[in-house]
């Protein structure tokens, strides 16, 4: 398959070409059933067994305890912001806390407000987003009480990613790990809820993996509606109603291939953490030339923000990045600038070339 | 390509082989841009124009006024279901009315009961769901003051469907058309909102279509949270957060088959009629041995329910028709039975030789 392989795109992001090519045989007929994949049934017995294999290859990446449910729901992190209040906050008296350490952070509190109480324990924003909170930001700060805690791991717009070690800690924490979700292992067990939408590194946009814990699930606020609980879901095995076939379909692809092609998540980390420092080691080789917007020790791995000294250096350099076949290389337009996206699908020959690129370039 | 048209299946329903041919091609690279289906960035101008695009297309078909705005949302139907009563119903101190006519439309009042007050004007249940409401059933039963009147117009699960003469009339009328949109020319205006989710007619499951009056619109409730309120979704023009492009990028394709192939929705009704009227005749020919669910006044031309003297002479159907490549014809789990569904991309041709198999059929 001849595709575009220097996909730097903030995201839907690029997929394995192994992935697509499956995908478009399956368009024709899914699994040698002779039916393509948009005409089955997700009642079929076919797709009960898709349901069950996509389940238990994220409980294989992660090493998802029994005590958690694995569901694929839609609607997007955002609908997830909306769902996680309607279910944990709403009617429980208590306070949701937020971590704001940037753009997609900040909205998820605003899809809450109407259930509850809600309130912002620590916000980046006056510091323009640069760097994430410390241990020491977060003394004193989390309320053992409060409904859960909710934070994002890793900041598309802004290039900001927590680590393990300073990850933030709660009774009940709930993580959006929309971008950095299978890029690396992780410990489920630190959260009560983690969720992701595909379309970074698990597939197309359109399904969204929720994992979450029993003991947070039966607290679901019953009178939810059926389609925005997480426990009405949980009960139905994910096909309350019809499901995103398609996406699901897809994701299981792609988890295939984070299995048997690069041999789990630890590879994957080792292939992300030499591709993004192949790319910050050029930026920081032309330091008089290239800004990352990110303070050193909260850099993500799976995005980039960068400026240039003028609006006319970017615009340059977008162009000639597009004539030699980068895409998606344009800045975030909440904050402008330039952004490189490394997701899983992005190898490191592409990353390789796009240092060359970076360290060659020669604005007009 | 080489994929079973001979599936009749509930939905999701078949996809034109054209349009399958289409999408393989553009998970390569769609649209001559070089770059997969899957890795296209939504904020970029290929997704803008297909975004209008596809909106333009329903436009075109449906005929729809200038005062409706057409969305593309997650979800399915049964988030509507939820969305409706969020915005219109909930502190609007009236009464959401519905009309129960088969296990799709009986689960609508379900997910809008925590948000207010919600009233059944007539429910079919006692009578097994056999037919519809007559106007004079609902006469004197519609409140014009009510927050909205809801029905679905057709029931994929016990195959009724109402006419263009059984229409319900309200002030604010919303319907479910599921299963039936894009299947024949309908008239707009009566409505306030009219919804489908795409895996019947439209398209792959992952996207809901919503045809909302501005009107309507505007009395949207400004505590839904923004990824629940209708009027933040026109706002943004539908791309509110990532939107599902896959399944959006299949309904194109499906509406420009339409509007090309098949010459706009009053050729897609005559179809339609054409392929319901030979398989009820070969029913009515062996009625003998068949059984219609639904009542003749009320049958729809889009799900055929029925069933036969014995669960094994129904169990002996399926096994031959699976042998001779029906694919889809088991009923749906929750009244039993046979099934078999018509929708737009199931051709004449293989619903004559459905009707062949129906007439020659023997039990054993």
């Amino acid at each position: 398959m001849k595709t575009n392989v220097l996909n730097f795109s903030g995201g839907p992001g690029a997929l394995p070409i192994s992935v697509l090519e499956k995908t478009q045989a399956a368009l024709e007929s899914v699994d040698d059933t002779g039916v393509s994949l948009l005409g089955m049934s997700h009642r079929s017995d076919w797709y009960q067994e898709l349901n069950a294999k996509a389940q238990s290859n994220l409980r294989e990446l992660l090493d998802i305890p029994n005590d958690y449910e694995v569901l694929f729901l839609q609607g997007g992190g955002s609908l997830q912001f909306a769902m996680m209040a309607m279910n944990f906050l709403k009617s429980s008296h208590q306070t949701a806390q937020y971590i704001v350490s940037g753009y997609w952070s900040a909205k998820a509190p605003l899809e809450a407000m109407a259930q509850g109480q809600v309130e912002v324990i620590w916000s980046g924003e006056s510091e323009g987003y640069r760097r994430l909170p410390t241990m020491d930001d977060l003394k004193n700060r989390v309320d053992p009480r409060a409904a859960y805690l909710h934070y994002v791991s890793n900041e598309t717009v802004e290039g900001l990613a927590f680590s393990n070690d300073t990850t933030p800690q709660a009774q009940t924490l709930i993580c959006d790990m929309s971008s950095d979700l299978l890029s690396k292992p992780i410990e489920v067990e630190r959260y009560a809820m983690i969720y992701a939408h595909a379309q970074k590194n698990l597939g197309p946009a359109g399904v969204t993996v929720v994992i979450i814990q029993r003991a947070l699930l039966e607290r679901a606020q019953p009178h939810t509606p059926p389609i925005l609980n997480y426990l009405a879901h949980s009960n139905a095995n994910s096909i309350l109603n019809t499901p995103p076939v398609f996406s699901i379909y897809v994701l299981k692809l792609v988890t295939d291939w984070l299995i048997q092609d690069i041999g789990g998540l630890s590879k994957m980390a080792v292939i992300n953490q030499a591709k993004a420092n192949c790319l910050y080691q050029a930026f920081t080789e032309r330091e008089d030339f290239y800004k990352i917007h990110a303070k050193p020790p909260h850099r993500s791995l799976m995005n980039i923000a960068f400026s240039m000294k003028s609006v006319e250096q970017e615009r340059s350099f977008l162009q000639l990045s597009k004539q030699q076949g980068f895409l998606g290389l344009e800045g975030h337009r909440s904050i402008g600038g330039l952004r490189a996206s490394l997701y899983n699908a992005v190898s490191l020959e592409a990353c390789e070339e796009l240092a060359r690129f970076i360290l060659d370039f020669q604005s007009v």
